[in-house]
């Protein structure tokens, strides 16, 4: 046809692919065409960990329908009609000849392809870290289908059994996971002094290296990695600031950066750390060239947020794929921006954050309150009850819901995506604890946790709750000051498990505490709590009632104690 | 103190011992005081049907806290610092004299308790439907902790094997579950011709009712229950307009009703349909009497919803509770209302609604769109993946989101709840497609189910995609119509389940669907499916694409089909 609409899509994983299928569905007569460099196209990386880790059986599920139909080129041909060709490298964009020089990889075969819209879902690659020894074997990134299938080969033909992770975000933690349950011995590096420090604040990872460690992930935060020694071509050992850690092979996953060269080539706008810079179209600097998926800069959904965020994810992939069809086809949707939501399972764990984290809010606002509350996530008769730990982030001024964290068993990912939505809608803390959530004993509590987290956070607010962050009570536990530590649990729960610093502990049931009153010194700071602190408040408030005026509570009592708690007789 | 603040609180079950506790959390030395009729107070009613079913070892537990202690008066005096009085009536409220009449149920003692400000949280009491025989041993509601004791204890002392539940709502369905896992052989008998006809519409009622079928529930719809015979004062059959069911026990749920009654005589706004009239702050009509919980009427947190509506929840309850104690003491956070949000187990199948239901969306506007969605929860490589349907109501003018159903073995609760937060929001349909979900695979797929299914909606709204709910397909297919039936299914897929109607059925895979297209009639009419339909829906597209005008999918496929399907060798 003449007036056909050319479009090219160059990257084939999970932009490219969906913006090509929605765009057949949208113009059926339009000509697309998508490009990819790899053999494969249309491939979950996302699920790669979960291979290594044994989940399902063949790598090449990830390439293929619900169905079990391999999404290639005959099957985006066929069944969606547009076509693809692999093995393509994109070489450079001639914008106004409206081209974009291809090289074939395998023959070296190079020549111009036309568009009339030219969509970019180049995705990203791992970060490289400069350390001398990567080059050597049993050294894996895990980005494509083939580091799954030959990490998993190689462990098995060559019985390697000691495993370092290089880094402890998303990747590092699902693979620590992942290399465990195959049976191998896990030592995890980490440069800072927590894990995922892109993602969590410094109280929530630690909570959730407690998770880890308990499965046998050997942690070692705050050593910087100085090189990987081989022995023979292969990994043999790998070297800290501080200690050498024996490894048969070694996973690096220290994040990615966006494929963004070919764009700024052709002198599209890019973000100085990275990044192309698309409007909420996706459309680049050049109207007609569109960019989504990991090699573009987000906007955040909130507008308070004005710098570009680099989040890859398959979920805000897919969204742009969407976005792009529809602009081209004159079906306009924008899309607002992302919340930074982010889930990630760690053995019987979630860890799930959306929003800023506290240490990201407090860059950008000057009155910023948190909450942390712990607690099952079901009626406390409901057997599959779990534990849950939520931290809430919010300005104080505006009272807007800034952030919220969640680590625990409990079913994390339900809250997380509530607080998603309600971030996305701008709302406050006020309007979070009174959504109305489903109640039913298999699914919740009454007042769930979010609700109940978002309650604690409004009583420090309208400071009716003066709930110390376990950070701070033990900063300021272990600064010798002269506090009372007032255990308000029933005696069974105090013969169970206690708090450190036991020589500042006083233990009064909360029952009892009313008539004990006098037990009490009216000269020291008080720092109740109990095992979730709901009856840590509670004592504060009967505390302040009674004329006490120096008490507060430790937030998360025992269950959201992110350090060591200890077991009297053991 | 001469100036105490004088509280009085009628009812002691949920909203009564939450306002009562963040009373005196709020205001220490307010006198606060809590009568209720029964023995109990401050139990989880809604774990009865758990301790039917085993869940749980003691009734006591639904009375306790988490760490074991019994809420009784004891505990709130000690605990929680306010005085609860049980076996106490209020008989009638004086409120010139502003004093409570109250009658001991047990001495018959009556005096008048003054108050400053008052609290009914009368609660609500089973509906007893004009049945003759209701009075015979044997007949249960589920209301109260000492329900659930009796009626195990009968179940296993007396043996009782045949149950007949009254009513198919949330109790009903709750019960059945309860019953059947008891070793009971369960009949649910319900008037309207659906399982839940207050909370689901009729698509997605009877999708969840051949799960109750699977399960083994009998399930008797469209019959009226017209008495329940005895023999020896004990229950032996229940008589509907049809059959004689032969019964050893019966289980009335047929709704509650509001103790309004106090509040009536008092001369409080009552609604003319039941429940006492609050504003946001829970004041009634006397702005020194507050009422909430399961005796009022409850505002819709959408304002298009003017009708004021009964939906008696724990949930809610609480929520109240905390408004009426924050705003005696100042602390005014006034409740916006509710969106209707409800949850319900049965078996391993999830029942949920947010919003309105189609049928309720239609008496309120006139141009209501909906889309039905089946499909996996989770990406199809993870063993632990489930089905899931979720049905979407929306205004096509204002592309709001009015309500969200789900039915599903799959995480249908997460779901459920975003959806509550989006409705609490005003979302609009493209708002819900966009939000930043939390994607890994353990949690999710890349685009979530909510969002794919806003994503239908709005091709339906924007004319792109043209479904066919399975209700109307039904109808067009019965009719006799010329219709022709498209699975684009695969060949192994065909040879496994089958849509009825097989005469009308052409099989062509959607991989092949391009190279047939001379195949299909032009001058039919055709409804193409697939599993879940994401293939009907990509068939439909090419079909247009190819010229065929008068082509629909049937939403949720094969999966969504809420009748019977048939296996081909079966």
């Amino acid at each position: 046809m003449e007036n056909q609409l050319r479009v090219l899509i160059i990257g084939g994983v999970a932009c490219g692919p969906k913006s090509a299928s929605r765009l057949k569905r949208l113009i059926p007569d339009a000509d697309v065409t998508m490009i990819e460099r790899g053999r494969l196209v249309s491939y979950g990386a996302c699920g790669l960990p979960y291979y290594v880790e044994g989940m399902y059986p063949e790598i090449s599920m990830v390439s293929e329908t619900p169905v079990g139909v391999l999404r290639d080129a005959a099957f985006f041909e066929k069944a969606k009609g547009f076509k693809t060709l692999t093995r393509l490298e994109a070489t450079r964009i001639s914008r106004e000849a409206k081209t974009v020089r291809v090289k074939h990889l395998d023959t070296g075969d190079e020549r111009d392809v036309p568009y009339d819209k030219l969509v970019l879902a180049t995705g990203s690659r791992p970060i490289q870290p400069p350390i001398p020894g990567l080059e050597l074997a049993h050294v894996w990134y895990m980005r494509h289908p083939d580091d799954a299938e030959s990490m998993v080969a190689e462990i098995e033909g060559q019985k390697l059994r000691r495993a370092v992770i290089i880094g402890a975000g998303y990747i590092g933690v699902e693979m620590a996971e992942a290399l465990v349950r195959r049976g191998l011995e896990v030592t995890m590096v980490e440069i800072f002094d927590q894990i995922m420090p892109q993602f969590l604040d410094y109280d929530m990872a630690t909570l959730a290296a407690k998770q880890l460690r308990q499965k046998g992930v050997r942690l070692v935060l705050g050593e910087k990695v100085l090189s990987v020694q081989g022995k023979e071509g292969k990994v043999a050992s790998v070297q800290t600031d501080k200690q050498t850690i024996e490894a048969d092979l070694v996973l690096v996953g220290v994040g990615v950066r966006p494929n963004d060269e070919l764009a700024r080539e052709a002198g599209l706008a890019c973000h100085p750390r990275g990044g192309i810079v698309i409007n909420g179209y996706c459309q680049t600097s050049d109207p007609d060239i569109y960019a989504g998926g990991d090699c573009v800069v987000n906007h955040a959904a909130y507008p308070e947020i004005k710098d570009a965020m680099f989040v890859p994810l398959g979920s805000t992939s897919n969204k742009h794929g969407r976005v792009i069809a529809d602009h081209i086809a004159g079906v306009a949707e924008p899309f607002v921006g992302i919340t930074g939501t982010g889930v990630c399972r760690a053995f019987d764990v979630t860890l799930g954050r959306t929003g800023l984290t506290e240490k990201q809010a407090r860059q950008l606002y000057p009155d910023v309150e948190t909450a942390i509350w712990a607690g099952p996530d079901l009626p406390h008769y409901v057997p599959q009850s779990k534990p849950l730990v939520i931290k809430m982030v919010a300005c104080r001024r505006s009272r807007k819901l800034l952030g919220v964290q969640v680590v625990g068993m409990g079913d994390a990912s339900k809250r997380l995506d509530v607080a998603a939505g309600a971030i996305f809608f701008g709302a406050t803390v006020d309007q979070v604890g009174n959504i109305d959530l489903g109640y039913a004993p298999p699914y919740a509590p009454p007042i769930d946790p979010l609700a109940v987290t978002a309650h604690l956070l409004l009583n420090k607010l309208n400071g009716i709750a003066r709930g110390i962050p376990p950070l701070e009570a033990r900063r300021r536990l272990e600064s010798g000051e002269d506090i009372l530590l007032l255990d308000v649990r029933t005696p069974d729960e105090f013969q169970m498990m206690r708090m450190p610093y036991e020589k500042l502990v006083v233990h009064i049931p909360l029952g009892a505490l009313r008539g004990k009153l006098d037990q009490l010194p009216r000269d020291k700071e008080i720092f109740a709590f109990c095992k979730v602190s709901m009856r840590g408040y509670e004592a504060q408030r009967i505390l302040n009632g009674a004329g006490f005026d120096r008490v507060s509570y430790i937030e998360g009592g025992l269950v959201g104690w992110p350090f060591e708690v200890w077991t009297p007789n053991a």
